[in-house]
């Protein structure tokens, strides 16, 4: 385990993740739309990671842990263990340093996602599907080959690199009466504290959560982390448990939970869709919804919501959309 | 029948058409993406259409029709036969002059279509789903209402209007090797090719045709209009049947035909969701396919592709991509 893993970052290190992914990563536009704006009764500010490299806001953290890397280690190469945005956001990250990346998948997981993940030049390692098996796997590969580990909400260069996105929203004029972002892990929720904090401390931070995996509010709620849950959720990639840090930086920040059930959120996903044009997932819809869904606490406001990723299987559309 | 039918546009259209929709139309984005141009084999520049107000280029002819009435006219009103994006599109540009806008449908027509064009305001009147049903109760309503016709794509100002998409395009700083679009009943073509005429009369132009609809092919290499095809495509907004005056435009500048399997089309609608998290409905990325099917006659070239909208039902996308 590297010491950096009990580091909790702060709004300096946001600072500096953002001029270190600067070259690497894309400042996505913010969408407004006059339609989602009268149905949700608030001035709606969409921050467009879907936009961003790999489709997702976990090229921001990626980026940051690779480019933050000293010479020696990035020689050693990097693994992380995820078969979802965050394994095919390091594996893109690494490539823009020229950096091994190292991915641990589970037996089962999609076909797809695993090959785009090899696709930006990462090297495949699959083990059982248990939490042990990768966890052991990881720790293997560690050991072996010296790689450094990239875990894809608790590492604080992680955080730093998420709260980027938070950060380009509130450089834009507007004065921002709350921002909503889905929360899983914790990554971005917690990057996106440190932001708020600092640039906008009057903005509430309000975090989107599945009803079917809502432990964050459970821990919120209780004032300390709950474990345990079995997600159930269209939302694949909000089924993470909430990390120990970031639960700490979240409950320091005051933030709350608006929880959202998945038919609500696949239903603004399609809205989102036939008004926009534009492609989220359910774990980035969910943050719309719970917008749409809690109209009083937004009326008239200024919103910005953090729009988190566009990784949709067209294939998968229909059964998605049979949940609404 | 008013005059003005007969009368073909030319540039200076085009530009006046520009001036006088700025207001009210949205001058698109550029999209470019590194993963298609590397599939292309060329530089691809994609006029995002399917941002534009309504979902579709169609706003901008309407816009234009709408804003070139004079006061009396404009007092009387405007109907058309649509219940595609020109409907929609007529309507919501008649909204923003406060014009009232009748569209005469066709019974069967898709509810959620109608229901949009009555949303921006418009009357819809009914009629029998015949060609015949649908120009007597035009007719009628022009007689009754005094309203000024505006046809989807043979009308001149609608046209000048399509042609401000190139016009923008073209006013990037890239000089461009070709340029396609779609071609149904041929605004767009039309008024593409006299932008492209008057700005960079270099740079070809191709039309990308579903070969289930391919008049349009077929009249430019007999060198008289073709008509009486039964369309049979999945690009519904290509299925009309090509004007006179688009036809002796396409003729007169020497635009070419490349024609598209269905298959191909849904591929990259899907390739392009995919890449880029923008839905474009069959009828644009019928444009895009005709590039990456005819890939040598664009090879390491700079190639500008108008995707022209993106109104895509998400409940009829399975049937659509059980095509591919």
């Amino acid at each position: 385990m590297n010491d950096i893993a009990h580091v909790t970052p702060t709004f300096e290190d946001v600072l500096a993740a953002a001029a270190r992914i600067a070259p690497h990563a894309h400042a996505t536009p913010v969408l407004r739309s006059r339609t989602l704006d009268a149905l949700a009764g608030c001035e709606l500010h969409l921050k467009a990671e879907h936009l961003q490299r790999a489709g997702a806001f976990k090229f921001r953290g990626a980026c940051n842990a690779i480019w933050s890397l000293d010479e020696a280690t990035a020689a050693r190469g990097v693994v992380t263990h995820s078969s979802g945005n965050h394994g095919a956001a390091l594996a893109l990250a690494a490539r823009t340093r020229g950096v091994a990346c190292h991915v641990v998948v589970p037996e089962g997981a999609v076909a797809a996602k695993l090959a785009a993940i090899e696709a930006y030049g990462a090297t495949l390692h699959r083990c059982a599907a248990t939490i042990a098996a990768r966890e052991t796997r990881t720790a293997e590969l560690q050991a072996q080959l010296g790689a450094e580990l990239v875990h894809p909400y608790t590492d604080p260069r992680v955080i730093a690199g998420q709260g980027t996105a938070a950060l380009e929203l509130l450089c834009t004029p507007e004065r921002f009466d709350a921002i909503v972002v889905p929360v899983g892990g914790g990554g971005l929720a917690s990057g996106t504290a440190l932001s708020v904090a600092a640039r906008s401390p009057g903005t509430r931070l309000y975090l989107a959560e599945p009803a079917g995996a809502a432990e964050t509010f459970a821990s919120l709620a209780k004032g300390e982390r709950v474990t345990g849950f079995t997600p159930d959720t269209v939302c694949d990639g909000l089924r993470g448990t909430l990390g120990e840090i970031n639960f700490r930086m979240l409950r320091d920040h005051g933030a709350q939970v608006l929880t959202v059930e998945d038919a609500d959120t696949v239903a603004a996903m399609r809205l989102f869709w036939q008004r926009t044009k534009q492609i989220v997932e359910p774990s980035s819809a969910v943050a719309l919804a719970a917008v749409l869904k809690h109209g009083p606490l937004f009326a008239g406001q200024r919103v910005g919501v953090v729009l988190s990723g566009g990784n949709v299987d067209p294939d998968a559309l229909p059964a998605l959309f049979a949940r609404a």
